[in-house]
């Protein structure tokens, strides 16, 4: 394991991906509560909410409410996402940390699904934003490849086709001169093994070898954990996760489905291997319990539940 | 990744862990349809209760009914375990496939606490039971060092005591003329890291390059699956694990922390690898289905959820 990073950083996900796929209304204090508890644990980034049509997204229709409410602190960044031009217009008045970013599926077909356009229609909308973020003065942070490790329309995804959209990405910022800081490689749809990680990850990386690369992991099928550990051993540095793994996966066809990783499963992972994240394992273990709290039933978090090390490690015991 | 094996060996222990810690009374109809069902899905040994007193494990009680019940295929070993000699007496009894073990903690305080015997008196009467072994023709096959990645009592376990554990252990199958088919390492109390799992591995390993390893893993604190990749990524082709994640663990202080890892997560994750099981995995994910409706709440396993992806590849859609 030699390639092991030092340290991690760790994209905290869990507001925006709980509040929206959540049934029972959540308040905003309540939302707002978690944001601030996540921004207390030594998490830089907490995306606490997406600009998005509340008629699609009841959970999102206090996003502006919750982005203006929220105390920030001055060394954590608190982002908002938006999906399209209509979204971004509302996410730039917010108070938030607010980001441009680059985006295109590795599946044609999950693309005509999801946003109805097809990859040429959606390369076209992803200039038309680079304009607008120009135009704006929004920085424009990294590029995103969905369904980078398989789709359920078009089944295994080439790594080759993943490495042929991280050159489009490429192209657009290069078009409008900017160097993206990251590039994301993420298991929409949850198909992704550590095998694939380490193909894709090598295809994309024997191209641009010094890309910096992210991975958006989803345990779907249980294996979320293990591609974090292999993006681990291939030097990856960067992740994106959920806090109680909160979320779910509405392409699974089954409520109960897995989203994102578990930011706090993650940490405990990395400290376990010498890998420093800058995040207290124990704060972000009572946030995810806090999230449980205003969920109102059991989230997929592992340790949260397990208890962590630390009262044993400290001369305590069971 | 030059090391993963070719094929595993699983070990399903799921009927076994669950009948002994789900809180609501199991029928012996429901535990006997289980231990039938996950006997058709290619898994070559299913283990099917414990024989244990059943003022203690309640959900025990009917151990030998249940054994005497399975209708058994010819080509899978049904088996059940017994924790001392009066377990063995009444297991023998069964028409379960009974084979003795050797059993050891890596944690003398974790044994005090656990069966009230220090390490010399656990070898001790390891060596009674062997004794008892071969005067009733019991075959010996595995032996197993629990705690032998952590403990809540000891905290941290030196790799190289695990290695004198598993010494002690061949040391007595070497009195008794018996040859093991392998040794088992085990999470028990889920403190295991992948960086943990290649050290251990690694060093008793070293000392016994020849030696068949098998992890029992737990997936207490979210890292079950990633250990399990790593102990393929070091060649381990013998894995305890549950179906639907059944089980629990007692130690963790919190009734809905996880226990053993899923069986078919790891199949899945082992297939997506090119690593064979010889496991149909739909079939054991239905398994797992019925496990959940048995017990009547969710249950941890992640793809029984998500959903296999046969459906998807075999030109089929979302």
């Amino acid at each position: 394991m030699s390639d092991l990073p030092k340290r991690v950083d760790i994209h905290e996900e869990g507001p925006r991906e709980g509040f929206q796929i959540e049934a029972g209304p959540i308040s905003t204090a309540d939302k707002v509560r978690f944001c601030e508890a996540l921004a207390e644990t030594g998490l830089h980034e907490v995306q606490c909410v997406s600009f998005v049509d509340a008629r699609r997204v009841p959970g999102m229709a206090d996003a502006m409410e919750v982005a203006q409410t929220i105390r920030q602190r001055p060394d954590v960044h608190y982002t908002g996402i938006a999906l399209n031009l209509r979204g971004y217009e509302r996410a730039v008045e917010s108070p938030l940390h607010i980001t441009g970013g680059i985006q295109m599926s590795a599946s044609n077909t999950f693309s005509m699904h999801n946003t109805n356009k097809d990859n040429a229609q959606t390369l076209h909308e992803q200039r038309r934003q680079m304009a607008f973020f120009r135009e704006r003065g929004i920085p424009v942070e990294s590029a995103i490849v969905m369904t980078a490790f398989g789709c359920n329309f078009e089944g295994a995804i080439d790594p080759e086709t993943v490495r042929d959209c991280v050159g489009e990405l490429l192209k657009i910022a290069d078009e409008f001169g900017v160097t993206l800081d990251r590039v994301r490689l993420a298991d929409t749809v949850g198909w992704a093994s550590p095998a694939q990680v380490q193909r894709v990850v090598g295809m994309v990386r024997e191209k641009w070898p010094d890309l910096r690369l992210g991975l958006h992991l989803h345990d779907t099928r249980g294996t979320g954990m293990a591609n974090a550990l292999m993006g681990l051993q291939m030097g990856i540095e960067s992740f994106d996760s959920s806090c109680a793994g909160l979320g779910g996966c509405p392409f699974a066809g089954h409520k109960g489905a897995a989203g994102n990783i578990c930011t706090e499963d993650l940490v405990f992972m990395c400290h376990e291997m010498g890998i420093e994240t800058g995040v207290d394992l124990d704060a972000l273990i009572e946030c995810a319990r806090m999230a449980e709290d205003i969920v109102g039933h059991q989230l997929p978090g592992k340790i949260m539940h397990g208890g962590s090390l630390s009262k044993f490690r400290n001369g305590g015991h069971a």
